[in-house]
């Protein structure tokens, strides 16, 4: 253990591989050069391009599915993905033991997996680990460490090698038996399949699994059948309802729809509400309805937005076929109406973790945004933030992409003061996932804080009539109400690290205390 | 020097770097792994994502621009490229010496580079010789041997490490000053720029050069902004009207017209004309005027063409539009209708060598295609042709996709008989481009002959009046008119390698002896 630039103690050995500690932001300048996958030769595939195999199973197989092996999935179907557990469900039955996990993200459908975690067949996962999969791994129960990474850095890691795919699985709503594959028609339609490109393009071996084949061509190629080693046909491949799931939906509740209303003042007030402006809004019902409170705006500035990242969802979609938007460019669609907009609109535009979070590149769209509204679980004084743990130190969600985020030109994260009666401004992060210096803003239903490094906003904002206080003040204001929230009981064990966007380990997370 | 599988003596060493002889169809296997460039960092690239520098000098000494550099440029624009030459005007002025020229292919207006041959600037070119440069590398003029390679050949070499591109000038119609660009739109628009991906996506510096810059994001991202290191505003980049250059216009002889029918008529004897069936056309007049029955054959019948692959040109662009084919997979656009047509038409879609044509891929779209059509200088007995050289020796063409469309499932070479009273059919052609076994049909004005090894595609042809003959008497009919052609004499001097799709050497150049 070594105590990192962030002053959190940090593992130097992962899983048996040695780690980096965090240098600081900007600071770890990577060495030598990008992962190259294995050359392929035409020899080994059927000359008339036709990839069909008759089954998972068959596939794995062909695969050379073996112990230990590396094992790669995306996330786009959210809480509706169908395939994932059956992968390890045939490992199970063939023995196979010791697999990595590597998802872009987990859900709740993936509580079943625990069994395999139980048993030994998967070893541990890279990757977030949500709900019930989080909490196992907080009791200590997985064999392996986790590793969180951002979407940014899951790209970064298999790019530069870190983590090297054995066999990627791709879920695709629609593929042809060349493995050309889409996220836009059949059945199980998603949107977009940006989450397993690094998969595609680094894995040695990679499985479509495809509901709705297409005679080639199947375009748009989202992924490329050149990089495809089979193709397979099953009955299902995920439940399209389900992609709408907890944190992308729009909120209801009056005191969020507040925080964001108040968010948006702000960004008028400083200035970044303008013409050809650009915005993210991250996972989370707060962040999420910026956009209705946006659209406003511009409507009555007479102004468009030149683009907004998504996830995507009923109101970006409306602001682009109102005009008020000229592109969405979109990692994940959020609702099916995203699909939809997706599928019909030439502005809606399929993104990627490499053309929209890789920090390991020559630039990324992320840091080209004007303002970014995210989420957080904690925030304490230094402007640090959590996204992965609950104040009981629980580890609940992945980060998806919002480390990357954090490089637009204004960050702000709108949060309500506490969260059933617990401070959401502590002193210290239980698990830091931000560094504060790349966080410009807290809006909470009280008042707003400015990171002091942002003296060009405290400027903007001054005489604006908004409740700018510091972060200390809200914190006080909070413990005020609730009281100071008790330390959280750790033990030694670590039972997952998170990395930065550069590959470097920012934090640990260590066993909760059984209560 | 050896004698490689094809019975040609080949060079083991070439440039200074070793080289493997010709192994027979699917014989080499590759080792090892794909190429990996330099892992880059956001840290040295603009926050705001700007990467735009003065102009091309300034851009090439950013990226370190030094003596023996691989520098690469593509050739969408095909005789009205403006860039390539002002990249080596730049090296002579700081006296930079031997560097290596490695386009996607070279044309008439790049003759001026003659004089950096010749003065040292330029070692030599790993590309297609066309033209002036053709005569100039023949003659034995340029220091470095010459390696010709088809498209796919180029991505696979860089691929696989083969050629490392230092530093890739990237001329692009439309971009923006992340680095995102595109053929489609600007006053130099030339459809796509799909030869230009291997470059971006594995040199170790990356400069775009546009005359038609837009605000961020540059949409479609045919080449990303994030494998950019500079952006360059220039004044004009390309002359559009001389994208179309003498290999990409429909014939109008009606010796070459016949060709094209007869070979149409072959395809429809042969039951290759189905519904849903695919075809591509070659450069070249004759093979391109194909178009024009196909559609006559399809209307007729009532069926249409699941896809067609580009070059696109007028007449594809009407096959397309009139429904006769759902869509054209276009490598490069031949006209401006074709330009005109991949901006419009949904079912216009831009490819690359990676998805048409890499040999070291998991399969690519050649393959896929159930009947190519292309041009030869020569063939000989055994069905061996020649595209580079003319029967004079002179090294006078590129290889193009032409090697990588044999793998098409019935290959077609419509060819006159003789040409200027030389024949064309011979005992043994000059230089070996294509092995014979891959080379089904040649189609003459006097008569069609089928290999051997398509026993298939004889009987299917029986009984149906066309005019089939072996090909010796074909060529015996030729040499009668024409007496039997002289042999020409070489020097013992290798003046450029081919290589066949796999990176193995399938023939050598030699000096032409001076007259």
């Amino acid at each position: 253990m070594v105590v990192n630039a962030a002053g959190r103690s940090v593992p130097v050995e992962v899983n048996g591989q040695s780690a980096i500690p965090y240098k600081g932001v900007g600071k770890h300048r990577p060495e030598g050069n990008k992962y190259g996958p294995p050359i392929s030769t035409c020899i080994d595939f059927p000359a008339d391009g036709t990839k069909l195999v008759p089954g998972l199973k068959e596939a794995l197989l062909k695969a050379g599915l073996k112990n230990g092996m590396t094992i790669s999935t995306h996330h786009h179907f959210r809480n509706g993905d169908l395939i994932a557990n059956q992968i390890f469900d045939i490992a199970s039955s063939l023995g196979i033991r010791d697999l990595v996990w590597f998802p872009s993200a987990s859900f709740d459908c993936h509580a079943p997996l625990i069994k395999y975690l139980e048993d030994g067949t998967i070893h541990h996962i890279e990757g977030s680990m949500n709900g019930q999969l989080g909490r196992f791994t907080s009791e200590g129960k997985m064999q392996g460490v986790g590793v969180l990474r951002s979407h940014g850095g899951r790209y970064q890691a298999v790019q530069d090698g870190e983590v090297k795919i054995d066999i990627a699985v791709i879920a695709s709503p629609t593929a042809d038996s060349f493995g050309n594959a889409n996220g836009l028609d059949g059945p199980a339609a998603c949107g977009l399949l940006g989450f397993a490109l690094a998969d595609s393009q680094y894995a040695s071996k990679v499985i479509i699994v495809t509901d709705h084949l297409v005679p080639f061509p199947c375009w748009p190629w989202q992924i490329q059948g050149n990089y495809v080693d089979y193709v397979v046909e099953v009955e299902q491949v995920g439940i399209p309802e389900k992609i709408v799931s907890g944190t992308t939906t729009i909120t209801k509740s009056p005191d969020r729809l507040f925080l964001a209303e108040l968010t948006s003042k702000f960004c008028e007030a400083a200035g970044i509400i303008q013409d050809g402006f650009s915005f993210q809004a991250g996972a989370g019902g707060t962040a999420l309805s910026i956009g209705i409170y946006f659209a406003e705006m511009l409507k009555a500035k007479g102004m468009k937005s030149r683009f907004a990242r998504g996830g995507s969802n009923t109101y970006l979609v409306q602001m682009l076929e109102d005009g008020l938007v000229d592109f969405i460019l979109d990692g994940q669609t959020f609702d099916l109406e995203g699909v939809r907009s997706m599928r019909e609109n030439a502005g809606h535009v399929d993104t990627s973790p490499f053309t929209s979070y890789n920090y390991h590149s020559k630039g990324n769209f992320a840091q080209l945004v004007d303002v970014v509204i995210l989420g957080a679980t904690e925030v304490d004084v230094q402007f640090n933030a959590n996204v992965v743990t609950h104040s009981d130190g629980v580890l609940l969600h992945g980060i998806g992409g919002w480390q990357n985020c954090l490089f637009a030109k204004c960050t702000i994260l709108p949060i309500p003061l506490f969260r059933d009666r617990i401070p959401v401004i502590r002193e210290e992060v239980t698990t830091l996932c931000g560094p504060g210096e790349l966080i410009d803003v807290i809006v909470t239903e009280r008042g707003i804080a400015i990171n002091p490094l942002r003296k060009d906003l405290l400027d903007k904002v001054k005489g604006s009539g908004l409740p700018i206080k510091t972060i200390r003040e809200l914190k006080e204001e909070a413990e005020k109400i609730c009281g100071v929230p008790q330390a959280i009981k750790f033990e030694e064990e670590i039972v997952a690290v998170v990395k930065w966007v550069d590959g470097t380990i920012l934090d640990s997370i260590r066993k909760v205390a059984l209560r």
